[in-house]
Order: structure tokens, then sequence, then C-alpha cells
């Protein structure tokens, strides 16, 4: 081996830590333990007979270009087919705005790569998504946190970070914004709030980006516009998603935005993996065209809204005093907020003992703030689990009650 | 849409310039052209009755986890199988040395991620692989071109180029090499000269980067043991990909190197899009599992030396004096020197009106030399297409030699 090898390692690669999440995650990796902190979809959703069906359909029919080079931009069917669907919920869009990418990780992997240069300021929610927080870390980024209310980012916050910038002649690369059943507090943002958002964001000139991967996903209440609707004035990059309501394992996503921010993605995909995987893109769209998207759609909606009833009814029945919880419309999470005094780090410790686990609300935060905090997956664990689960939980946190 | 979106750039996106190559390949989408420019396999290589049957098993059999989010590292079956196939040719590897990637261009990708800061300083061929030197490019390293001679990179000018760093206190971060049928040049590294250049980059303590695509598609002579073998001291980095010799559509890579280089590669990979589709590592593994990848093998190498083996005879019959080239071993593409007054980027564009294209050599030097060589792909055309696309190239250096 070369001497010395740390010396050889980029700012980007220095700045990667083992992130303390893993580490804690390792814990939970024993038999019995009953798991709230992956992000995993129910396997019960997955369609495997009619992915049977159309694997074989697409290599009978399109095998040269299902298993050839794609192109940059994504498969053209696919494309098109998602911009029609976007397009029928009103968005002025067409496949020229849309560009394929291998999972919406990697469009928040693209994005900062397009835009962010280290000591680059951004605008993220307290709380944000983890991975899209660590890609902006790797690229250098300067996060600035704004705090959620129960409508999500509190928008009268975000302007005074705008004004603080401007006033110093600043202003953020883009603000992250999670519109749809937050990851991980849960929470929607009403039409007025993204309003408010776009409104601000227009008077200080900023890009926001819109990450959506749960938007389908919603039990009850009323769907909501999207952010890039309502701006209507390609500002807004709009991220996508198969993971959640169709499978992870295809590794595919998009983004929706204008035409000239789509062509510096694509520039960036092309050295980053020249093309996603042309055969589960042909799939996907066949998967869609037979209407089975939109059938098992409602049966992962069915699936999730009763699992997530019987977390709420769990937490009413088994979680102390002193504890509050988000109850989402929609997605795959929810977030509790312990007493002040508890550190949610503290207590996955008692809890992985009595075989329960959850993600420590922390690490969501940019500033390291928000260690009462715990986010809480309900889409994996079968809905016996999550009773159990969270009896166990409710058992670790009055025990942490009661030593103090 | 913001004022002045340009503004906003990163130094990374700014540096990216819309390729001359992509543009100029935008002129062989005609109809009748014959294509030598592209790098694609030949789809009559696909196995696409065999990937059916494949496709129908791994979902019937372990559809949950195909489906699924993979680990980081890579589908736990393959990573052992490719690590297998590596310690059996002489490898000192486990699957801990392996890392799956979404393509070998992710790997070439990653791998400055973890290495490059702007202005850093690599080593590469001249002539070497586009799609390295346009993401090196992109990470702002500052590339140091090497001249081949007919055993590949030339080894004391190597040693020149480190020796002038080492006596300004410099090192390189890695030297690019890729040892078989290399592309563009279609040479291939003998194994004194391999052993020249590990010892150079163990005097002067630097990395290796062994970019090695095409090593399976050997047609002729002996095989090489690979520069990580022979090294056997954890300097060397060492990439393959399916693209070749099975599919490139199913975006599989993948990365052999010390753990500790690995480890980083699995960091930067995570917030880059977290894993690489299960779905298609795990239809690769039964496909390896049950020998259909050795048995297809021989076929892909069969079919190409008969393609080879007619392009060189048409090159001998077609190709006016004056002009040379390569005769590979292997691999999927050759070199064509042409007189030196002549600019390759000219007859490109009389080739084209002649309704042949190839790619010009000058895009594979970083240091924009090479303007009368061209790069040549003999997988894709069919026999006949190959025979007279050479005698349409043929007629259009003619013609050019001509009106000189």
């Amino acid at each position: 081996m070369v001497k010395d090898f740390e010396q050889l390692l980029s700012e980007s690669s220095k700045r990667m830590k083992k992130s303390a999440i893993r580490e804690l995650l390792k814990l939970t990796n024993k038999p019995g333990l009953i798991s709230f902190a992956g992000g995993l979809p129910s396997p019960l959703t997955f369609p495997t007979e009619q992915l049977k069906e159309i694997s074989c359909e697409v290599l009978e029919n399109d095998g040269p270009s299902a298993l050839q080079y794609s192109t940059t931009e994504g498969d053209s069917d696919l494309r098109k087919i998602l911009a029609e669907r976007y397009a029928a919920q009103g968005l002025k869009i067409t496949q020229d705005n849309l560009v394929i990418v291998t999972s919406s990780q990697q469009a928040l992997d693209l994005i900062p790569k397009v835009l962010i240069d280290r000591g680059d300021k951004i605008i993220v929610g307290l709380p944000s998504y983890l991975g899209g927080l660590q890609s902006f870390h790797n690229y250098g980024a300067k996060m600035i946190g704004v705090k959620h209310d129960k409508y999500g980012m509190n928008s009268e916050k975000l302007e005074e970070e705008l004004k603080l910038l401007h006033d110093i002649g600043e202003k953020p690369k883009f603000v992250y914004i999670i519109p749809d059943f937050q990851n991980p507090a849960g929470v929607t943002m009403p039409e007025w709030r993204r309003i408010e958002i776009i409104e601000i964001c227009k008077k200080y000139d900023v890009l926001i980006v819109e990450d959506s991967p749960y938007r389908e996903l919603r039990f009850e209440g009323e769907p909501q516009k999207t952010i890039y609707q309502l701006a209507d004035d390609g500002r807004v990059l709009l991220l996508g998603t198969f993971s959640k309501v169709f499978v992870p394992g295809f590794r595919i996503g998009w983004v929706i935005g204008h035409p000239v921010v789509i062509d510096r993605i694509v520039m960036a995909k092309q050295s980053t993996d020249l093309c996603t995987s042309s055969f589960v893109q042909k799939i996907a769209a066949r998967y869609i065209e037979k209407g089975y998207f939109d059938k098992n759609l409602q049966n992962i909606i069915s699936l999730y809204k009763e699992k997530k009833d019987v977390m709420m009814k769990a937490f009413e029945d088994y979680l102390p005093e002193g504890v509050t919880w988000t109850n989402p419309e929609g997605g795959l999470f929810l977030f509790v907020t312990l007493p002040e005094w508890m550190d949610a780090e503290e207590l996955f410790l008692t809890a992985v003992e009595n075989n329960v686990a959850f993600v420590i609300g922390k690490v969501f935060h940019c500033d390291d703030s928000g260690k009462n905090t715990m986010r809480i997956n309900f889409s994996y664990a079968s809905k016996e689990e999550i009773v159990e689960g969270v009896k166990r939980l409710g058992k670790a946190i009055k025990d942490m009650m009661d030593k103090k």
C-alpha cells in the first residue's frame, strides 16, 4: 500500500465521516429486535408476479435495447409516461423537462455537483432527510437550518435567513424542501405555506429543490399541488422516485426542471454513470402502461394506512405522558418528541436492550439540535410487530423516566 | 427561472463542456450510415432467453430481497462469486476487497471523488479512455499525459514525469492505466512492461488505477496477469464491468482494492446512489453460477474475433498507403494513424458524407495531440457493414489525399 493513504484523500472524502447512525444501526442487527429504524418499504407490496410477466415481455419484445446502453437522459418511453402523469396533475412539462436518474439519491448527488462549491450556502429544514444532508455536506455546502412548525418549514424564519444573507450580499444556492409527508417529520405543507415559501424564494431569487419521494402515498386529507406547479416559473427542481411506490431494488428516480438545469444535470450524469439501467427502465415503463402501477399503489396505501393507524393506537396505549408525535397523512415516517431533558441517543441504547430500534432525531438536524427527538418508520414492521415494538419502546422510555 | 442561472453553477459544472465528440456524433444519426464510432457490444451477444429464465427464477425464489434496497457494498453473493473468479486467477482477494458499483463509469466518478481536489495532478496515457478523462477533468484534475509505445504507456517517459514532479516536491494522486486491449489504442501491455510500471510507481510511492473492462475478451495471444496481482501490495485499484462481456443494460461494475480504499469508495457511494440495483445484481450472480457467463463469453470472443479479422482484411484491401493501424489481441477497438499532415476531424466530415463514422483520436489525448488518429470499433457493425464501411472510409481518406 502507499505510505500515508489518508494524505491522498480529497477534501470531500475527508469530510465524509463514518456516520454515527450507521454505527448505531449495527447494534440493531440482533435476533428478535423489532426495527422502526430503516426506511424500507414492506416487501408485501412488491409485485413479484407482475414483474415476472413483464420481465419476460420486455426481454421477448425489446431485448436488444433493454440490454444495451440507454441514453443519459433515460428511456424515452419512461420519460414520456412520467411527464404525462405529472402533466395530468397540472404541471406544464414534457419529457424534455425530465431526466431519469439512478435513484433520487443520485439526484441529491448530481444537484450539488452542478451547483455547490465548498463553502456555498444552502437552506435546509430542521429536520431534513439525512441522505440529502450527507450529500450536501460531502460537497462542502454550509447548511443553514430553518425550523419547522406544524406546517413544515417556517416561512417567516426562512425569510429572516434569506434577508440576513441578502444584507451581506449573499444568497443560498437553493432551499431544500420535502413538502409531502416529510422525512423525518411526517408533516405535509399546506398550499398556503407552499405559496408563502415560493413568494419568498421569488423575492430573493432563489432556486428550490422539492424532494418528493412519498407524494403518491397519501392515506387521508387532500392532495396538495407540487411546489413546482405552484411556482410555475422554472425555479423548482422536483425529485421523484419509484423506491417507495413500486420497488427500491430498481434504483430509478427522476428530476423535473427547467431544460437549462436539466441539461446541466444530464452533463453531470454522463461522467457519473453514463446512463441508468435500460432493463429496469423498460420494465417500469411497461408496469405503468399496463395499469399495474396505479392498481398496486392503492394496495400500498391501504396497507400503510392500516399500519399507521395501528401505530397511532399503540402510541396512545403505550407511550407515557410527556411524549408527543406527529400523525402523518401519508408516507412512511412519523416523528416523536420526548421530554426536553431526554437524550434520544441514550434512549436508543436502552431501547436496543429492549429489542426495539428507531433513528435518533439529531442526525436529521444540520445544527445538531433535536436531541430529544426520534424518527419512527411504520412501513416495514408487521402490525403485530408494531404493537409489540411500541410496547417495548414505551417501557424503555418509562424506565428512563423512572431513573431520572 | 432564477436570474442568471449560469452564475449559480459550481466550478465543476462550469468545467463540463458540451463534449465536441457528442456534437460530432449527432451528425452520424442519419439513415444508411455505418458507424464504427460507439463502443456498443453487439446485441447478438445478449443472452435474452437465459435472462428470461433467470429473471423469473430470481423473482420466484428471492423476490423480496431482489426488489429491496441492497447494501452499499453490493449483493454479497455477487461479490463472493466475483472475488472467487479473480482469486482463481491468482489475486489474493476476498469479497472484502470488492465493492459493486453502478457501472465502471461510476468507479471513474467515485475514485476522483475520494482522491481529487481541484489542481491535483494525475497521470494518464496518451491516449486514454474518454469517459475517464472527462470525469477526472470534471473534478478539476490536472492531467499529465504520458506517451504510449507499442507496449502501452512508455515506462521511461512515466519515470521522467514522476521524477520531474518529485523534484518539485509533488506526486500525482494516481496513474491511470488500461492495460488490456486499451481503449482507444487497442494495445495490450506485456508482463515485463507492467512490472516496469509497477516498480516505478513503487519507487515514487504512487497509486495505480487499472481499468480493465475488456480483459476477458481475448481472441489470441497469452492472457497477462493483472497489474493488481503483479504489484501485490495494495497500491492498485482494479476496475471491472459486465458491460462488454455480458450486458451494458444492467449497469454493473466493480472495484477491487485495499480494504482501506474500498471503505472510502463505499462511503462515497453511499451518498451517490445508496446502492446498485439488487435485482440486476442477483440476476448477474445466478447467470455466472449457472455457467452461462463462461459459455457465452466464448461465443462473444468468437464473434468479435471474426469481426476483427474481417476488419483487418478490409483495412489491407481498402486503406491507402501511409495509413497504419493496431491489431488488437482482444477487446472492441483499434486505433488508426493517418499521415502526419491529415486532420481526422476534417476526415470525419468527409467520412460522414460517405456514410461512415469513427471517433476522432484527439479527444482521447489530454494534451490535444493525436489529431491524425482515429478510434475504430469493430464489435457493433455486422461483418458486411464492416467491409462496406471500411471501403467508404478508404475512399474518404483517398479523396482527402487527392485534394492535398
